[in-house]
């Protein structure tokens, strides 16, 4: 970095929140993905000020802004592949204001979204959305990722619960867009444009998020199926019978025994499948709503019905599906997490492709996921040192994507693309979707400075080198 | 229009479909807001090629292109100000498809809304999403304008419920946004910034919405005020409570005696304010929430408060909501009808700028609206004839746009900005969130033939010339 510059920035940002030497740069070069990529400098700004200022620096001399929340990112959304600067957004963590009157929450992006659950839960409220990280992550990471979690299907994604935000453009300038009213059609959607962006389109300084009432309680159960069809029959006629339950989880073989040998939990180890259903609401309406669950499991042939018959029971319940993601690291030391997300009708179908591409490709892969809205997490377990097995690895994510898109679904349902799925966008939106979205980011980000070599694939690019 | 082009045109459209003589022109120059604009031509496409054709053309020779749907709109939306191509949009609505596995329906733009409501509800689903035109208005313009109705409180906009799009873009190519997954995050999101724009960033030749499981149940009650504020708190007091009514309709005095001199309802004529809250859901559930709202009316100092007992006695009281709007229109030749929103804590001091508006410029000013998600509808009754009194009510209206920005709101929750409110933007936007609303129009639409006229204002524009 020239001399001038770093002056430049030193008189921006005071030295002690500045950071250059290497083992500091370290600790900035990777997210929960995988890959290396050392920043020149790494920037903990604590106001939206500070960041205009600095962006407007990057775009005179061209030098790469990397926003980063915590780090979670399972797609490379915050690595400094270009080098240049980080701005860890963790100081900004001054706002967690929830206004009951309004059902609003205002909150700064370096708020944990936990927090937010807490704070609103002690008054009533309830904020929905729930990415698994979400005791770690930062607010300002899940909304430019648009994560989402398990409840997406009665509660809708992330994305419908934010209303307004304060953004740094890629070029400098303070904006705000939406505000405190859930109706605003005063021009373009810009907040939405900017949720799920993935730090390409502006940093998020402040964003104002939608409550809802709390639900008054919650009942849960776990039904294991013998095979795959019937578990997706019961999901089907849970649906049809005019029940949203808040979650609908889904787990394979592979994946109960994966948690069965981590940590014993009493999962069925033979069930091919098993899910877990949950309602929540008005204490009558869901006594009546498990049951139904209960018959339509059964009818659909389940070999085993467990409701929770107490808290303790749906604690344990969901600790097993919570033991998933630790249980699936301990069994190698790479672990490729997808999202891929089909319409939930085709879910047996895409369970089918899944097994086929474990067969073809001779990989440790196993299922999980969001059954209700669709949004599957196929994991595959390996070792990036294996430069052989990591090509089939390559392999067969390439051919996840292509049956996803087949069977009318998208690459990625909440963990975005980042840099790890570029190279298949145009598969799934056509040479001129994909254009109209890089008008956008041309429009915008003239100088290209905002989280560079995400997103967008590299001309001729048609695969990621994983290793 | 010069013959050669004509002659382009007559090579995608048979003759038939296009219309060119006066009369015919004069019935596409008008919709529900006012002012005149003839169109140079009027075309009736049947499907999205031709519409594809038909934008590449005008591309070419720089005509103007103005989709067009059931032209209910109440900012001049649809209005050829330019003159130029009017596509009359009624002829694609071959599809109404409702896919009760995933809880989808798919879409043609000239179907109308309320038929969706038809179709979804006769096996047991639900699309929310209600403005008070959804019987003749058609999907596609309410998709274009996101205009949402009384229900937006509990269940969202209609933005909220649109999952993927297949659009014609401003230079005619065809794209498909989104798809049949509630979870999407594979690029920018398109289809929420298509949704609301107006008609200014492509034109809807398909979609994809979401539906849920129908309410099994409503209840309903009508609680009358001698003050706003006491109406105010009970609002404020049932939110609080944790129950989140499916509508929540505020009406003004000068909108109970509007409705009572039209057709005599029942309404208490002396009420300053008068509250219809409705829940729906679980029986158990809505049967206590009902009686729970009743009580914190009284809590609140309501009057009175009267809980129907029966469809009939429900119905009656969304009777009196609905007259509004005609009763209203018979006040006087000319309507102008806002949709200011503010954060619904701000609703009392609103509506008391709203009586010192109507005071101050001497008008026939009526106020009602949904006051769960704080979206008024002010109403002034004129005429636009009078050019004395047409002055006043431009003025009127910029302070109601002041005011609701002032309180934290927006120009607009539903209506749409369209070519009425273009000229106060800036207020609410700033010169840079403006500026950036711009450069995505001026990326995807290079030649400014795509419903030019509207959203943005003129250089130097404040006003808007009423007559």
């Amino acid at each position: 970095m020239e001399q001038s510059v770093l002056a430049a920035i030193k008189s921006i940002i005071p030295e002690e929140r500045i950071f250059l030497n290497l083992s500091d740069r370290y600790s900035y070069s990777f997210d929960a993905s995988f890959g290396e990529y050392l920043p020149d400098i790494v920037i903990q700004p604590k106001n939206t000020e500070e960041i205009s200022e600095l962006v407007k620096l990057a775009n005179i001399h061209s030098i790469p802004v990397y926003p980063r929340g915590a780090s979670t990112s399972l797609s490379g959304g915050p690595l400094p592949v270009n080098g240049g600067m980080v701005l860890d957004m963790s100081r900004l963590k001054d706002k967690l204001i929830i206004d009951r009157e309004n059902l609003l929450a205002i909150v700064s992006p370096g708020v944990i979204t936990g927090d937010i659950h807490k704070q609103a839960e002690a008054v009533g409220l309830f904020y929905p959305p729930d990415p698994s990280s979400s005791h770690v992550s930062t607010i300002g990471g899940n909304l430019l990722e648009n994560s989402s979690g398990p409840k997406g299907l009665k509660y809708g994604t992330t994305k419908e619960y934010v209303i307004g935000l304060e953004v740094v453009t890629p070029t400098g300038e303070i904006i705000r867009t939406g505000g405190k009213t859930v109706k605003n059609v005063t021009g373009y959607d810009l907040t939405r444009l900017i949720v799920g962006s993935e730090g390409t389109l502006g940093i998020i300084t402040e964003a104002v998020l939608r409550l809802i009432p709390k639900p008054q309680e919650r009942k849960t159960l776990l039904a294991s199926f013998d095979s795959l069809v019937q578990s997706g029959h019961a999901i089907t006629g849970i649906l049809s019978a005019g029940i949203l339950p808040s979650a609908m989880e889904l787990m394979d073989n592979a994946c109960i025994r994966a948690v069965e040998n981590f940590s014993p939990s009493g999962l069925p180890l033979n069930a091919e499948a098993i899910i877990i259903v949950e309602v929540d609401g008005h204490p009558a309406a869901i006594a009546e709503e498990i049951l139904k669950c209960e018959e339509l499991c059964m009818k659909a042939g389940a070999a085993s019905v467990r409701v929770a018959q107490n808290e303790d029971e749906r604690l344990s319940i969901w600790k097993a599906r919570k033991m998933v993601s630790p249980a699936i690291t301990q069994m190698g030391p790479t672990k490729i997490s997808e999202d891929a997300t089909v319409p939930r009708s085709e879910i047996p179908k895409m369970m089918e492709r899944l097994n086929e591409i474990r067969d073809k490709y001779r990989l440790n892969l196993v299922v999980f996921g969001h059954a209700g809205d669709g949004n599957l997490h196929p994991n595959i377990i390996t070792d990036k040192r294996n430069k052989e097995e990591m090509k089939r690895v390559e392999d067969a994510v390439s051919e996840i994507f292509e049956a996803a898109v087949q069977l009318g679904g998208t690459l990625s349902g909440e963990h975005g693309i980042g840099m790890l799925k570029a190279p298949y966008m145009e598969m799934e939106l056509g040479v001129d979707g994909l254009s109209m979205m890089k008008k956008i980011k041309e429009a915008w980000d003239p100088n290209g400075i905002l989280n560079p070599g995400k997103i967008f694939p590299k001309a001729g690019q048609k695969k990621v080198v994983l290793t």
